[in-house]
């Protein structure tokens, strides 16, 4: 059974003791706005979430309880409510969610109170409304955990060979209303019936993971299993989990993601290990006023929780003690951060403020794979040796999103990463922000995109024999049967124009025609296909003609395959993927 | 001051009380074999080299108590030390060290006996040559372990902006007789008057950094920082740290090492943030009987030692834990292993076998860098098409040490590792058994490093359109400016002489002049140069420009390029890295 660390039952707040747990599971019931009060400074409602909703139950308990006093009049309702409110929020004074959800009571008992104005109503009323709106926040809470959940639920399950995630503190059912956040996938995937198993960081010094994280999940059936902080990376190596989920407490418009101290190592230990990190938190936790991670402030905590443990000292009285709250894992070794309005994707700086003006985050993912699939099919082009050097370019063209993806300018293969290929739109305006410019021959790619609607991958290499028929401006023709995969018959040559003009790619456009290959006059060869694979393959074929061209030449001995032949070839090109 | 564990003084063993740290410093007196066994026993003393040595003065106690007693007769001299001995040895079964210790304890007693039957002797000159031997031990650890520490001192002083190194757990003066092993190197540097600063995990679940690290740190006036395991990441990325020490309970023969869990963890968070890691451990650490780490049994530790927190429950009594005594860490994330007989660097199967035999290892460090490059050069080489199947060679020189690196004689490019990179001096003799032989043409690289001292790098390949003219014995003209990275003009080519021959080294010397290439008739192209990098441009261009001059004499239209155009290139590639 999941855990719920506060409810509202019988016109009193239920608060389950966090600081009793593990060893004890005692449910507190709050009939008094003090009590409410001393909960929440004893830490035993903890998690911001969960704090600020024992606020907004405080501000109605406060409100009933008056109400039933002999001398309460109903014209001060306006002003006891705010009394309550600031004396609720002296509490926990850092709280950020506390102090929002006692705001969001005051601005409900104000629309109350003038409603009430404008036609009256009773205080019973008046009550209820406040309740509801609490009510509604503890909603919202469970419905955005719930989501929370259910996408991560649908990423593990996309994983392969997925048995079980690692996490760190608790940023569980227990920090929250229900599910939690970064536990939430772990009670989806249960309710789904899917197998789930849980790593949990102990958590030092405050040992959140093992007192609160092993706790819950193992109340609601969850297979979960306790580990020191320094047996991570080993747990990793025996690969014995698939992905690492963590809270955050604060996020930066970059992605830099600032959570419990160790969640740095942690998301260092992921990469070593291949294993996808995750941050898993609700939108309110991006600080879209922060660029970078460098501008959170790191709170130092008091020595003498490091120092001792439990009531005996470990540490002597004299030596340093550094501890620090939390750390700040950089975006660049998070895979993704889920929130409940969707999954943000790098780069975080488009993503995440997509995910902010509502907005579907222009599938960042598919940019990712396809930088990957073009970086794959550069290393590959090397080394089949049609294209050295930094010669040549490769792209392909995600028609739905409109986005183009292109080997940059003046790089060599050798060092390129998959950050460095650009994306730019279809008038070449770049996309991602990565400090490289698009290979100069982009206004030729994006004039054959534009004309060729069939062709989604563009291959532009100066393979040696190619690029001597080229030079000599002769046409290469059918002499190989699966020449047919470049053209119907003759492969035609581009008149000369400046590399990178866009007298070339007009003059592309207009040599390629129908087929899939083209040479340039004294420069090099084109080739475009449905796919990227397709694409190298073309451009193979027409450096092989090319060469065979070249060694029938010698001889003037040169034998075209008929044209049947190479047209069924051609025929079957034009019907790939359809 | 720095503390002791275990000493000798009035007749008396001296133990300083470990359960006590860090909140009391407490000395015992041992004065009979029954303290010394409880001592043992009760972890008062702990540490293989303690353990053995508080056994080893156990035994000269026990027979010196026992010749005082009225009834003692000396013809029972030697039953009654092995009586002792084995006695004291059932305080700890599992302690390797305790049983060594024992054993040489009684070969001592037995060699005494043997000259007591060759020549009298007293009881108490028995009893005196007995304590003698515990001494010596103590004294040869205490050596040991202050070399340790030197070598240690002399590789961080040598590390630039060195401020501070981070260890885990203890392997300190308290787990030996003083100085210990990864704390060894801070003390020393203390001693030589230098800057010095020790981050201390705490080490969960046992905490020994934080009981026992940072109290006897903190006692010899060493500056120490406590922290959680989980911070280990942050201390690095904040740079407080520029070496991370540890110690090690066993070393397999390729350097795998085990030590306590969290070690491992700590080896990867030191290489993604670019610092060096080194294990400190006496050779009798190292097991020449297993191969690698894969073989080291991970002992299982009670569950209660993560589960509670001192008397306090603090992870559910219904979840799993995961509780290893060590992890292992691989040996690839391991910078140097410094023992008391010098310090082993990569590769440690020829380094630790070297310190085994006495050896002094051979600047492997250098060797492995040396082989690194070559293998990477070499996979670039084949990628590029310059070399293929298993001809050509590379190589490079260390002029300072005298070594060569050259790719092994037959081996195919593909499968060929770093270790199949064969070691030689400059006069040919192998260096390193790796099970390989050089290239048949190392006598031709070893004449042009001798006569050629500005050349460091030298790939041969046979690459096509070059050894087309070299086969023609045509010299390569200069069809492209950027040929004078090759040469001064003409590319000259090597009278003919059969492959890995004398006169073959002579004639390339000769042919290559001040040149970086030249051409060997009938077999393909050297190319030197001041590194790999630009021993692998020169190779490029000479192929390139092969190619281009061959395709132009097909017309008899050949461009060379203005004099002063490749001269300039020549020029700026003379005075390359100068």
């Amino acid at each position: 059974m999941l855990p719920k660390p506060i409810w509202f039952e019988n016109n009193k707040v239920m608060i389950l003791d966090q600081t009793k747990l593990p060893e004890n599971c005692v449910v507190k019931e709050m009939k008094t706005v003090e009590e409410i009060w001393q909960s929440i400074k004893k830490l035993e409602v903890r998690g911001a979430p969960a704090i600020g909703l024992a606020g907004a139950f405080g501000v109605y308990i406060g409100m009933k309880n008056w109400t039933e006093k002999e001398n309460a009049n109903k014209n001060d309702f306006l002003s006891k409510l705010i009394e309550i409110g600031d004396y609720i929020d002296t509490s926990r004074p850092t709280a950020v969610n506390l102090h929002w959800a006692i705001e969001r009571m005051k601005q409900k008992g104000k629309e109350i109170w003038q409603s009430h104005l404008q036609k009256e109503m009773s205080i019973q009323m008046m009550l209820q409304q406040l309740l509801n709106e609490a009510e509604i926040m503890l909603q919202e809470d469970i419905e955005a955990c719930k989501t929370i959940g259910e996408y991560g639920a649908d990423i593990l399950d996309n994983i392969s060979g997925f048995k079980a995630f690692l996490t760190h503190c608790n940023a569980g059912a227990l920090a929250t209303s229900m599910y939690g956040t970064a536990l939430a996938p772990a009670y989806i995937m249960k309710q789904r019936g899917k197998e789930i198993k849980v790593f949990s960081d102990e958590t030092r010094p405050l040992l959140q993971g093992s007192r609160l994280t092993a706790w819950e999940l193992s109340q609601s059936g969850i297979d979960v299993t306790t580990i020191c902080d320094n047996m991570a990376g080993v747990v990793m190596k025996n690969k014995w989990v698939q992905a690492v989920i963590t809270g955050a407490d604060r996020i930066t418009k970059n992605g830099d993601s600032a959570n419990k101290i160790g969640t740095y190592s942690l998301s260092i230990l992921a990469k070593e290990h291949n294993i996808p990190f995750f941050i898993a938190a609700p939108l309110s936790t991006i600080d879209f006023d922060m660029e970078t991670g460098e501008e959170i402030p790191i709170e130092q905590r008091d020595a003498q929780e490091v120092r001792y443990f439990g009531e005996k000292q470990t540490a002597p009285s004299n030596v340093s003690i550094f501890n620090p709250a939390f750390d700040v894992t950089p975006h660049q070794n998070i895979t993704a951060i889920i929130t409940e309005k969707g999954v943000a994707y790098p780069p975080f700086s488009e993503s995440l403020q997509a995910l902010r003006e509502g907005r579907k985050p222009k599938s960042t993912e598919s940019i990712f794979k396809m930088q990957k699939q073009v970086l794959k099919t550069a290393k590959s082009i090397v080394a089949s040796g049609l294209v050295s050097g930094t010669f040549g370019n490769i792209s392909m063209i995600d028609r739905k999103k409109g986005f183009v993806a292109i080997t940059p300018s003046g790089a060599s293969y050798e060092d390129m990463t998959e950050k460095d290929i650009c994306i730019t739109d279809l008038e070449g305006n770049l996309y991602l922000e990565n400090g490289k410019r698009p290979s100069s021959e982009l206004p030729m790619h994006l004039a054959v995109y534009k004309q060729r609607e069939d062709i989604h991958a563009i291959i532009h290499t100066h393979s040696l024999y190619a690029t001597v028929l080229a030079s000599q401006g002769e046409k290469l023709p059918a002499v190989l049967t699966e020449m047919g995969l470049a053209g119907a018959g003759e492969i035609e040559v581009a008149a000369f124009a400046p590399p990178g003009s866009k007298e070339l790619a007009y003059e592309t456009v207009k040599a390629l025609g129908k087929n899939y290959a083209c040479l340039l006059a004294n420069h090099g060869v084109v080739a475009g296909a449905q796919t990227l694979d397709r694409a190298f393959m073309v451009a193979s074929i027409v450096e092989e003609g090319a060469h065979v061209y070249y060694l029938e030449r010698q001889s003037d001995n040169i034998s075209i395959v008929p044209k049947q032949a190479y047209e069924a070839v051609f025929k079957a090109m034009q019907q790939y993927g359809k």
